[in-house]
C-alpha cells in the first residue's frame, strides 16, 4: 500500500477521527456544505442532506423509474431509506463531540404511492425525545407542495464513541 | 398506436393485465425463474427474489460499499428495502388472481451492522396472519451462516384489482 | 328475558344501531358529555375521553399504584391503552355515519417512567393521513406540565358499517 | 422507623435489593411459583405469568366484559398489556444478576377481535436478539386452540442495575 494513501478514507466515508472531534451538527453542516463527500448510499439512490439544525434534518430526493417495484410505483424501500436518513440525522444533530448514536429500529407508514411524476420529495426529520442514553424522532416524506407520501418514527441509542 | 412497442411494458415492469390474470405465487415464481425482468429497484440495489412458496418469499442480496452510510457500514435503508421486499412478497404469494395488496406500514429492527465483509444475505419473509382484507408478515435478514442482522413485521391491505 | 330489557345495551356499551346513525365526531362528543356511558375498559383502568374535534381526541388518566409493574413504576400497558384510545378516537372523529374503523396496529415509544407521583396525564391523538380505506394517526402522552412520557402511531382501516 | 414494617415492600412490588441479587430467570420463576406477589397491573387487568425459561415467558389472561371498548369487543390496550408483559419478561429472563432492562418501544398487530366468549388467552414471548446493550423479542397472543388474536415485537435496552 502506498505511503500516501493508507490513511485516506475510502470514497464517500468520513474518517472516524474526524467524527470523534466534531459535534453532530457541525459534521452534518459539513455534509450540507459539501466539505464531506456524499455517502455512497445517497449516490446509489440519488438523495442528499440539504439542511440540518439542532434536532432537525432534511433530505431531498428525486424518485425515478430506477426506484420502481415490478408494478411501476416507487419501492417502499426508497421511502424507508430517506426516512431512516432523516430520522437518524435528526438525532445525530443533537450529539456532542464524543457521542455516537445507533438506530435500533424504525417504522415506516406508506400513505401514497410515488412515481417519477411525483417530482422531488423532502424527508423532514425531527427529534421527539432526547434522553441521555436514547432518543426518538419522527419524520415525514412530502413533495414540494407539502403532500404527504410516508412518515415514520425511530428509536436510537446514544453511546460514547 | 405504433406497432413497434407502445404497449410494451417499460423495462423491469410487469404489465397490469398479466398481473390481473395470475395468482400471486405464479407471478412470483415467474420472477424467480427469470420469465419476468428484475424490477428496477432490485437492479439499483443489487438484490433478487430467489424463492417463493405459499406464504413465504426469500430475497438474496450482496451488501457492498455502494450501500454504505457516511461512517462505513451499510445504510439501514438497505436492510429495510430487502425486508420490505420479503414481507410484501410473502403476502403477495397468498393472493388469488384478481386480488392485489398494498403495504401500509412496516417496522425494521437493526440488530447488527453489515459491511462488505458480511457476504451475501437472505431476507426471509413469512405470513403470520392472512385475513380477507388484511395480512401481517414477519421477515428476518440473515447471512449464509444464519447470523441475524435485522428483522421486521408489516401490515398489508388486500384489495380487489 | 323481561320485555323491557332484552334490547337494552349492556353496561358501558353503545348500541350498534346508534353508532350506525351518527358521525364519529357526534358519537365521541356524546361520550365527552356523558350522554353515553364510559366504556368498561376506561372504568377498569380509570381514564376518560375529555375532548374531541375533527381529527383529534384527548383522554385524561390518573396513573396510580394499581397500574404498577413488579418494580414500582407504571406498566407499559397503561401508556399503550391510553395512546391506543387517543389514536383510535382521532381516526374515529373523522368517520361519516355509515363508516367504521378498526385498528390494525400501533406502536408505542416509552420515553419516561410514570409513577403515582406523576399526576394526571393527557393522551393527545391526531390524525396524520386520512384516506378512503385507511388512516394513520400519532399520539403523545404528557403530564399537566407538558412533559412527555410516551408517544406512538397507528394504522387503521376504514370500513362501511 | 417502626419495627413492624416500614421497610416492607408495598403490596405487589418486589424490593429492589432482591431484584439486584437474583438472575432475571430466578426472579420470574419466583413469580410463577407465587413466592413474589402478583404485580398490581396484573391484578387490575386479571392476568398472570405462568411460565418462564431462558429467553421465553408466557402469560395467561381471561378477557372479559370489564376489558371492553364502547362497541363491545376487548380494548386493544388489553392485548398490548399482555404482549408488553410477555415481550419484556422474555428479555428479563436473559438478565444476569446486576443487569436490568427497560422497554424502549413495542408494536402491536391486532388481527382478530376478542370478546368474553374467547376464553383464556396466552401471551407467548420469545427473545429474537440478545446483545450486550439491547435486545429484541416477539410475542403472540393466542387462545387455547392456538388461534392468533394479536402479535408484536419490542426493543429493550440492557443496563447495569
Amino acid at each position: 500500500m502506498s505511503p500516501e494513501g493508507s490513511n485516506k478514507p475510502r470514497r464517500g466515508l468520513i474518517p472516524l477521527e474526524t467524527v470523534r472531534q466534531m459535534s453532530g451538527l457541525a459534521l452534518l453542516q459539513g455534509m450540507v456544505e459539501g466539505r464531506f463527500p456524499p455517502p455512497p448510499m445517497a449516490e446509489t439512490l440519488d438523495f442528499a442532506l440539504i439542511s440540518a439544525k439542532h434536532g432537525e434534518a432534511v433530505f431531498r430526493g428525486t424518485p425515478g423509474s430506477h426506484h420502481y417495484n415490478p408494478l411501476g410505483t416507487v419501492h417502499g424501500g426508497y421511502a424507508a431509506t430517506l426516512l431512516d436518513s432523516a430520522l437518524g440525522c435528526a438525532v445525530h444533530s443533537t450529539l456532542e463531540a464524543g457521542e455516537a448514536y445507533t438506530t435500533m429500529e424504525f417504522k415506516v407508514h406508506l400513505v401514497r404511492a410515488m412515481t417519477e411524476a411525483t417530482g422531488d420529495v423532502l424527508a423532514q426529520g425531527q427529534v421527539i425525545h432526547r434522553g441521555r442514553r436514547s432518543a426518538t424522532a419522527e419524520a415525514k416524506l412530502v413533495d414540494d407542495a407539502g403532500k404527504l407520501y410516508a412518515h415514520g418514527t425511530t428509536t436510537c441509542m446514544i453511546l460514547p464513541i
